[in-house]
């Protein structure tokens, strides 16, 4: 009976229009597939104002929602049309960028058929594109393009053979002489290796970056962050040891020995988004010796004590970076789940003052979600190995 | 009130047993997870005979179906129990290796929440693994791995950057004065360049003979061999001259130029499987300056009249492979649909008696599957280069 409401009240929405009790602006009906549609699928789509609109074939179903809604907030109740055909639009506009969403189909979790599957959450799951107004850097443009190369390295410590995902700049093997640092660049919970290029597009955010001049090329090695339970509600209890010794004791070792890196110290950087900058701040600060640099995306912030009692934070980190989307600092909301609330525009302002070398970035209009790390990555680059 | 007949049937098979109507053999409840399942994922599951058992949750579901069935060829029709969840078993054990699959929900096509997602009949379809008695060849093991990259490409003739998997031997990266031969591999109709690898294993099989030594290390080459519409019912009106123009002029001149190969014709192949040896028997034979040896992996034969009648056939190519499953040449299936029917094995011997190098491999109990097309690579990779 509610899913009959809701579905009647989607198709309000469907009609195209301003409702007295949403008071929702006119619908454009401008709507075009989702860059992230399977081949020849024309459903999701989204219009120019950033509304997402919903086709899904289940002819004999009783109820299907979408995960996504106003704002990401919400879910998006479908109505099933006289052709069978479940449609429906969201509520609202979606923040610009790239989502994670679901279906639910008579009380049953599946992904659209119509798009590509993004591991998040962990599982796969659908992804949507809202065109962000600067899409442009991570477009994928007539420059020379990197290589994203799958490698599959020893664990002893794990039992496994682990992969990694290494992107190589443009020119990478034409250069038989050339030596480039290296940035390990970690994902966020529930997501996995695959995050940064599929969802991320790293790769094309280098690429693009090198073809401007405005980043010195380098290397960036993605790996699978978490060596233990990765169920659901077990972030708490999450102990980063084992993760580590895979990263600093085995992948490292690995990349060093079969790609042309350079292998100081003053060459490597470590970074994450969400969880993958709290293993950033929990690993790098502790291995000075291995990473010079250190960036946070999404994934809680140096105050002055923290980087003041690390023993030689001062004088062998060259960056801090932290960044945030914008909504995530609404609300005092600064950090993953678990972590102290502190604001990190007080904690950057505070390293800086004290003479670290420290960045801050807000991604304008976005939350806890890829834009602001595609952002934050294009942001970081042109400051990392700089000398 | 058919689909609940079907789901009492299926329910009698979920029970178990012997049904005096089908004269099933006992299924034995040995069933474990699939090892193509999402992260922790417990079904679907595979036991020891081969039979599949599915799982889905969808409470207020009507109908729930599942794609595979009795060897490939029918469905396997899930009973709701009183949990609310839907079960199942196969009626009769599956071929061993690799199946595509897909639910049919309350008349929706969606993909098994529970299954990784494999690209195969033009969309991403969940997968499942029967294990094959010699599934060793193209297991993860611990052996030195080579790399499978990513590389995108500029393609003037279709107006795109275009994506290659280029797949390079272990020590490749360290032996900076080598060159090395290249294959390059076809996915078959459907599917794309992601297929030789995920579903193909394409890099372990690789590994794993230059591991003991049976192949001469070589680089493998994997792109999307379609270039216009792809779409079901298509394959007849497919013309492959844009592809030809995409391979010969614009990715390999770009794979000599980004990696270490030997660039002569005498140390490049051309293979494919289904569609992809219809490709290379169009396209290879044409360009004999180009290509040296040529594999056709259930994707048509070479009759003495085809190779007498190309010039240069018999003085410049070193290899011609033929291969199929068993179960392919049962009914005198040979070859895609569309192709004149032939026994391979005629042709074969012909060009052998002929003075041809012509190789011919039959793998057992299989069909047109990713299980034929593993085994089949593994057959063709040590005679490629020997020179």
């Amino acid at each position: 009976m509610k899913a009959a409401v809701a579905a009647i009240l989607a198709g309000m929405v469907i009609a195209g229009g301003v409702s007295a009790q949403t008071a929702a602006p006119a619908v454009k009906e401008d709507f075009k597939p989702s860059s992230l549609n399977q081949p020849g699928q024309q459903f999701p789509q989204v219009n120019s104002q950033g509304y997402a609109r919903f086709r899904i074939v289940a002819p004999d179903a009783q109820a299907v929602k979408v995960s996504l809604g106003l704002g990401g907030r919400g879910g998006t109740v479908l109505a099933k049309g006289a052709d069978g055909i479940w449609t429906g639009t969201s509520e609202g506009p979606l923040d610009e960028g790239f989502h994670y969403y679901h279906l639910t189909v008579d009380g049953g979790t599946f992904n659209d058929p119509g798009t590509l599957n993004y591991f998040g959450s962990t599982r796969w799951e659908s992804g949507i594109e809202i065109p962000a107004n600067d899409a442009e850097f991570y477009a994928l443009k007539s420059v020379p393009h990197g290589n994203v190369s799958q490698v599959l390295f020893p664990s002893p410590s794990t039992g496994a053979q682990r992969r990694a995902f290494v992107y190589t700049p443009p020119g990478y093997d034409a250069a038989a002489g050339t030596r480039y640092p290296v940035l390990y660049l970690q994902h966020g919970w529930g997501e996995d290796e695959t995050a940064w290029s599929n969802q991320g597009h790293a790769n094309l955010i280098m690429d693009n970056l090198i073809a401007a001049g405005k980043t010195r090329p380098f290397i960036i090695v993605m790996t699978y962050g978490m060596t233990n339970d990765a169920r659901p509600g077990t972030l708490p209890n999450f102990d980063v040891k084992p993760f580590e010794t895979v990263l600093v004791k085995e992948l490292i070792p690995y990349i060093d020995g079969h790609f042309r890196t350079l292998s100081d110290r003053g060459h490597r950087a470590m970074a994450g988004l969400s969880m993958g900058g709290f293993e950033t701040k929990a690993i790098a600060p502790k291995n000075l010796d291995t990473f010079a640099y250190i960036g946070l995306l999404s994934g809680g912030t140096f105050s002055l004590e923290d980087v003041n009692g690390t023993p030689g934070y001062k004088d062998k980190v060259k960056l801090t970076f932290v960044s945030f989307g914008s909504r995530e600092l609404e609300g005092n909301r600064a950090g993953p789940p678990g972590q102290p609330r502190a604001d990190p525009r007080v904690n950057a302002e505070a390293l800086k003052g004290a003479g670290y070398n420290s960045a801050f970035y807000v991604s304008p209009n976005t939350g806890h979600e890829f834009l602001t790390w595609r952002r934050s990555l294009y942001q970081l680059a042109p400051l990392l190995f700089r000398d």
